[in-house]
């Protein structure tokens, strides 16, 4: 065992490995936010009043330089020894910079750097994920509008059930994704607000100015109390990966269902070939593993988001080393969630039903329904009506498929679908992440004095 | 085994138990609002236009009177013969108004029906959550005011790490309740779309008016697609137990602060006496049960919105009876966290912060960072600062505590604390949740013909 | 607010009730192993030599009496102000026989009581599920058999494969609840240790006999540190519900399997009627609620065995009333596991295979691997036997379906299960249950002086 | 897009990238087993009698051999068009070997083949657990030994309660560990069974001999059904890491007191300086980091025993695609388990008790308990003596501590600790890992004809 001398003291080097883990690989993520958040520092730092200045306009200019050089060069990176990448990046300042190097951690810790750095990681990722989020419920709705009066047997406890349509069946999932924008809203909501400034919790003796931070790095507002900026971790992450979540249940219902209706029994649906893989035994094989891959990724998710409020229920007030393992499951949960979303909108594009296999599944119970409403509009009761049908249904044949679905009328029924009303809803769903998406560059891009794109 | 005669068919007395499981018992908590559903319901299909009217204005008012008189009938019961609330309701009606009773079924089923339920259910309990919620965090703040100045440490890994404050800590967990309103907010509005006249979830061939029922019941709107108005259930009460999960992670860690540090070895908080319970074999303990109960109830929060998220995750589209083990998570989630809330509410409201004890809590590490930080105002640069102090923290004498808590002034820090800024936050949310509730609530007694509160 | 005064003191009535919660109901699943307990802690009490003798022989005598009289007094009952099942029974023997009562709790504590409670619950319940299990084990190999030949479509990805029969996917499950037995077998082995003597944690200064109490009651022996008795609480239980939570699962799989195909497009299985219900608003409908039930129960109790061992994560040493949580989710997660082990095994009694639609299944592309194989026989290596099979997939008949699964005779396959090798291992564990449930209701019936049966 | 030509066919490239994931990097894991598991099946086929005979002994020893220099190819590389270990090490035969390399893969299935790989990796990864889990209970029984009449305040509900022994504290955690051995026992007797020669999950027509395969490779038996052969992916990873998942409770546990009775205000522990960490902003400051991780990775196992756990429950019979997700989590979960029982070791061996702050830790409250039972052996019925001492604690002095500790003597209790009954019991378990060792590593030398360690 060789000790291993960093900014922050002597450690065993089997020990330094233990409690490094996968920083250097996971911030590998977080050098660009990372830069943009010691760059707003240093600006406010810049504007102290002290009794011996910390940094003159040209020092500001200098380390706003060297951070901008580092988020474009391609060959940064994170040592072991650096333990993470705000190690990284003070000791590569300090190494260009000298001085101005040493300088740059006053009035901050770690905490609230790591802080910061997740909550701009979550934003962009955050505008990242929704704008996946409505291409895919983009796609499924032209689907559904391209095949909006293809009947589809509708299904209660998977039992043929009533008569649908294709269209109310694509249109189904494209509307849950749209609910589940209010979630992810949220999500962006709550982490929106900027902990720098809190340092390890408790504050600095100085007179920083916390609203000046906040506001060059596009933040709603600062977090106020600090030690709520750093009890707020691993709760933050885990309201981003909550949302994610219900995202990914979503998408492994829509797996599911094109799993089960493209096997060669239903065949309604056909998954493009090149979403599909072989097998090394069976030559005739053509899998939907893109589909079942996406359904399993749901628990991996579901896992994460798990893992990351576990992390924090019943921790004690205050910064505690255990938040670091949250870092993984948050940017593994994101990283999946997007990589779904993102092949399943390409797999949608493609998709294609198969108007035969659909009509051949229909039979005749499933005009029963309609059979007791004829009744109840001839005077009968329900109940009654419902109790007739039930007693005849052997006699019960296949009614006009097409009719029976053109009779579905009402709001939000099979022929009742209103798309005016979807593309509107997407419409003001895509202005809203144009519009938060050009804020937030908007102001980075002022910070660092040149154009920021994510 | 015998055999059952119920409204939907024969079916063996063992399967039946099995299938109705606690519905009956569950089913008490929505009596109330399934016949609310109903007069809706019956309300929209007076207004049908049929070439058999459906319900007469007198019919409806019959209607209405026997869902109001169940609705405050103490003896209303459900049998297992019954099944679910919504037959036991359909019987009685059936008994008692005959004809009326058997048509009240028209264009809807018990899919629609539980959905609509659960949703109203949901929201009138997310209402309560939010008040608990909001009271708690007052009840925080005051305390926090109250000890405004009192000095606690502040600690990072538990260690002594920087002076703070009572006030601090408090409204550290003011704060993140209030936070959670924004997770409460987004469950609402989830929650406020109406899923009624999504019949089986395919509607019905009938010319019903969703808008209208969704508008009686004081919905923002209907849910649109009447498939998703299915595939939305348990992804509803998935996504208000997760607010619920998040408030209770709030509160484990509030709770595991004051055990901690109610311990004689700190006795910084003295918990309240009729808050703490004996030992039956040590006759000297006062011991934190509530505490550590709500530390504990927490894991089952986390788990009742674990089972409901994976109910459904990977479910095939449509109603599957899958659903019905959600109800019991979802409402023992919901008890739970209002309990919770509730309790903790009322022992902080008696909470002592023990001013002595926490004095005698500092020791002169805790000013090392002040002391590397006036260095720094002297000019020399911080991590030098840092390493100064390192070397002479044998020297280190407490300083002035009191003058050092003075000393943070920044915005959020133990001095900078912005008390008219929580008050406000406070208020608004107090002005939502009385809007929220006297909108629904007035919504609700215009379709009941009588006052409705919650 | 009144107070209550109880044996360990007075307590705010509100409170109370928050802490005591279900335990009056839950603990009445108790019973009957507390005064078991406490019939072996009175014994062990009347052998210790101290100098003023405990108690005598009569006293014991007369201490079992009322013991054995509560165990079968049908109006038992346990009061919020008896905050357990322990409180409850010694009030009634103090009530009943003055002295003695007060003297039954010398030498431990209500924590080394309910420890000892929950497992001889555990043990009593484990015997239960492992005679379920078995019997569905059984049921399943009996069809098996007598479906031995009948063929049926094998898949992977859902996708038809390789020809395959339903002798194979019954005892494919049968198997999974043989392999099950392992982990029920050390739940068993986990749970056989004695925590009674530990009393708070830290044993007393008496000179009890822990190996008596361990001996009289049928364990295998003694927990030793007694710590650890408190702190195997929680743990032991999640142990147990870890095994339930993996049987639930391949319930899960055997309840997808049947639900899907009993779908009318495969139509491969009847499950019986009895077992399916109807709906409100479809005449036509019989749906599979037994299945679907099953298949949504798998999650309530892996979420019952999350939060078991969440409660215990991270808790300090010693006894923490966080423990209390776990009783409830540990008895709904026994009786969910016994309800569907029991209801499966009657559903699969009266299953039935059609053989017609199994056969209809078959398509010409389920046998490509076996042609593969036909040509590597002849000599050709397989990865171009594969390649070849795959470029004339078009001109592939059907085989003969029946001789294609009588070439699959290796040791597992379709025509290779050894039925004898099944038979022989459930007689083993059939051995097993009937010789741990004689030894442990010897021992009891030995301790209570009258027959115990399980 | 391109796209990219895999042995099994044509995939587009964006797709490969998805559906193939990480196991490119986790497959390196697997490397050595995987070829293990070919020599095997190669040896097997090399008996099998057909017509045109698959391998003759030199061809068995070709393959053998270039399987061998595979293992210890230290630049062996799976890439994203091999999609994984399997078709890597079957490419690389098939350059080296031509027809040989082909003809591997008769009667197999990459199904048949990953089920095995885990399984073999599974049980090397067991013994790796079991044995690291033995050093860390030798570790505390040793310091429990050296500090066997050292006093500690016993607690619950964190509270001060009674007295005990840094022994008590110490061993408990020990026989925690020692308990889970069962659960380690029975993952491996589960795991401990054979998958190979089911192929695709529905074997193959030919005469394979699955008995051969099996005891060549060092298992108890083949899996009969090779159905279940498939169905069992996922259910053996979740159950081994259910066993890990308690082991990471129990260390959670330790780590929660290590960081509890470190803190200044107990000062009972000293955690050896390299195992902790400084503050980039507070000099002063010196953590449990180790702790604190070891801790919150509790949690990650947690979850990713979940995560495996709930990818298979409900997924239909036969092998889906989605099993491949659960390989992330299980090599993860181990690797976590093997590197915080790892470091705890060492920690624990440098662990120091502070025998002063440890008396000084006593009040006199905790002696209440042991004073009424002075009462019980004068005479006093205990629920009198507990009255009695509870009416005069104000009076209660400190008892002598030692003495108090000494007089706790029954069996388990601080001075009743049988050290000999625990070295027995570790010995017991350190022959049974060397048993199991020294067995399969006997037979996978055998077969490789060259030594083999793990």
């Amino acid at each position: 065992m060789t000790a291993c001398n960093t900014i922050v003291g002597s450690i065993d080097n089997s020990v330094l490995n233990f409690t490094v883990g996968k920083d250097p690989l996971l911030d590998m993520n977080l050098v660009a936010v990372d830069c943009i958040g010691s760059v707003a520092h240093a600006k406010m730092l810049s504007c102290l009043d002290l009794k011996n200045e910390l940094f003159s306009d040209t020092d500001f200019a200098a380390i706003r330089e060297e951070l901008v050089a580092i988020i474009s060069d391609a060959d940064f990176n994170i040592l072991v020894e650096d333990q993470d990448v705000h190690m990284a990046v003070e000791s590569r300042l300090t190494d260009k910079l000298g001085y101005l190097g040493k300088k740059i951690h006053t009035g901050r810790s770690r905490n609230d750097q790591v802080a910061l750095d997740l909550r701009l990681y979550g934003k962009e990722q955050l505008l990242c994920v929704m704008q996946l989020c409505l291409n895919l419920a983009k796609g499924l709705l032209k689907f559904a509008k391209a095949n909006e009066e293809v009947p589809m047997v509708g299904r209660t406890h998977l039992q043929p059930a009533m008569p649908s349509s294709v269209g109310l069946w694509a249109s189904c999932y494209a509307e849950g994704l749209l609910d589940d924008f209010i979630l992810l809203k949220s999500a962006y909501e709550f982490n929106d607000r900027c902990p720098l400034g809190s340092a390890a919790g408790y504050g600095v003796p100085l007179n920083i100015d916390r609203h000046l931070t906040s506001d060059l790095l596009g933040f709603a507002e600062p977090i106020q109390n600090v030690m709520y900026a750093s009890n707020s971790r691993g709760k933050c992450e885990s309201v981003i990966l909550s949302a994610l979540s219900q995202i990914m249940t979503n998408l492994s219902r829509l797996a599911q269902d094109l799993i089960l209706f493209s096997m060669p029994e239903f065949n309604y649906f056909s998954i493009p070939k090149e979403y599909c893989t072989g097998s090394s035994i069976m030559p005739q094989k053509s899998n939907p593993d893109v589909c079942e891959l996406i359904r399993s990724k749901a628990a991996k998710v579901h896992g994460y988001a798990t893992i990351a409020r576990d992390v924090v229920t019943c921790l004690p007030g205050g910064y505690n080393r255990d938040l670091q393992e949250i870092k993984e499951p948050f940017m593994e949960g994101v990283a999946i969630t997007e990589s779904c979303l993102d092949i399943m909108c390409r797999l949608v594009e493609k998709l294609e039903a198969n108007e035969e296999a659909l009509y051949a599944g229909f039979s005749s119970g499933v005009f029963a329904t309609d059979k007791a409403l004829e009744f109840v509009v001839d005077g009968m009761p329900f109940r009654e009506a419902y109790d007739k049908v039930k007693g005849m249904l052997s006699e019960l044949e296949n009614m006009d498929i097409k009719e029976s679905i053109m009779n579905k009328k009402h709001f939000g029924a099979a022929m009742g679908l209103d798309f005016e009303l979807y593309a509107k809803c997407v419409d003001e769903k895509q202005a809203f992440i144009d519009g938060l998406k050009s804020c937030y560059c908007g102001k980075i891009s002022d910070l660092l004095g040149m154009e920021y794109r994510i």
